[in-house]
């Protein structure tokens, strides 16, 4: 794999991921101003679109055109950044910066963060509606069910009742698998359903999925515990001072290391039956796991 | 129109939407329990099931069965029933009771109350999806609209800004088209989509639900001035005690309750082409403006 010509194919996509978030948007301009303000300034400007790099990676795999992909890519990322929104809550992980810059919250007010983290929301629905893809319906209840209760928001419901207690590791990877598992397994299914696959495809690429959404939990943990606020764009050392069980706190960060390239590992074998097709999706696998922010 | 007929008639479908909703909801039992504990306390058990009764006897006016257009009444209550435990919290109208119990985030806390509104808009896509009327991908699309920032949630936005400002009748109609306008005219519109309508008969539809759903705020300010909170169900004379701009402030009782008549009448005229069908939409037209609470 040329490392070079991931990076070019990436950026590429970031640039019509916010090229085409930017466009989704309401203006500034059009009522009610400031809400829509400040719903372009927490989904614009930043971010690695790591959701919709990989719905774009997994329709490149299924065959699909990528122009045919971009809503689904664009809504896991509304998806994504709604929930940043939210967690940044004073009444959740109350937290100030965010991608180098302050939380929505403290840019803006509380009551609009609320709001803004509500519209994204439906606004990503919107837009999947609005895919040309055939299989839409199920990729809107794929993505509904992802989000919901059972999912991303069942997880940061856990993560928050987690604090101060020890979690074993099977607790711990309960609320990942939902925290941060489920929508990266949306991103890549949903990209997958833009285009053809066999069941047993779609098993493997579930699989792939799943060993990276845990890796990149892993990597999370890890780069929480290790870098600074700087490079991380938020806030550092958080989750030891909130008293939050991680993997680093669990196993050490050594292996955590190990834990997340196990886990490569088994991601990067869920695709071997792909052969070159899978090229973007192994470039993923080895961003989300090289990753150091 | 034999009024004691749509009692029971609206009884019959407060009863099966309880239901429905207690179905769909996950068991509290369910991880994460606590969410799903106060996802169900926040849905199940009150409310006058206004909207999803408008889709119902819209669904009946466009010869849908009711089975049918249940999911789609369903998904609108759940978007509603996630609004009233945002707009509660203490960043936004700050109240603690909602249909004579305590609020969301005063039985469960703050976060909880958080992720259930995220939660139950998730599941009202969900729901939405999993529709058996050919028009779902449109329904999914106009209910994302219908809630997002260019509707109920923007309206929200609009409502925290005026706080303490003087605006005029048309602003004042701007906030509440979106605010609570928006809903119900997608209520009404779902349950049409769910039959057969031509675009004339649907452009009437859409005539009577801005109508209904102006007179249903006109009326909601009128309460909030002259009833009890015991009689209400909640803090009744909180906007005079928030110093938000209504109808009641702007035109005092007796206007606005002559203006609630107008818009009642505009709503009836909108129905004539349609004769019986329209019954059980005139009779929700009257128990929006007659209601006590």
């Amino acid at each position: 794999m040329n490392n070079d010509d991931f990076q070019s194919w990436a950026h590429r996509g970031q640039m019509r991921v916010e090229s085409m978030l930017d466009r989704l948007l309401p203006e500034s301009s059009v009522l009610p101003s400031r809400l829509h303000d400040a719903m372009r300034y927490s989904v614009l400007g930043g971010g690695k679109r790591v959701r919709p790099l990989l719905a774009l990676a997994a329709g490149e795999l299924a065959g699909a055109d990528s122009d045919r992909v971009m809503p689904a890519a664009c809504s896991v990322e509304l998806i994504h950044a709604y929930s940043l929104v939210h967690d940044d809550l004073p009444a959740m992980d109350d937290d100030v910066l965010r991608r180098g810059r302050p939380t929505c919250h403290v840019e803006y007010d509380e009551a609009t963060a609320l709001l803004v983290g509500d519209s994204l929301q439906s606004l990503a629905f919107e837009i999947l509606a609005s895919s040309p893809c055939k299989k839409r319906v199920e990729m809107i209840r794929l993505l509904a069910q992802a989000s919901g209760s059972r999912g991303m928001a069942g997880g940061q419901a856990i993560d928050l009742e987690s604090v101060g207690k020890n979690l074993e590791l099977p607790e711990l990877e309960a609320m990942h698998v939902r925290k941060t598992g489920a929508l990266i397994r949306a991103s890549v299914l949903l990209g997958a359903y833009c285009g053809e696959t066999s069941e047993a495809e779609l098993g493997a690429l579930d699989h792939f999925a799943k060993m990276i959404g845990l890796a990149f939990q892993v990597i999370d943990d890890v780069l929480d515990a290790e870098s600074s606020t700087a490079t991380l764009g938020k806030t550092a050392g958080k989750d030891k001072k909130d008293n939050k069980p991680t993997y680093v706190s669990l196993l050490g960060p050594a292996a955590s290391r190990k834990m997340a390239q196990d886990l490569f590992e088994s991601a990067l074998s869920a695709l071997e039956g792909f052969g070159n097709k899978a090229q973007r999706l192994l470039g993923m696998a080895d961003f989300v796991v090289q990753r150091q922010f």
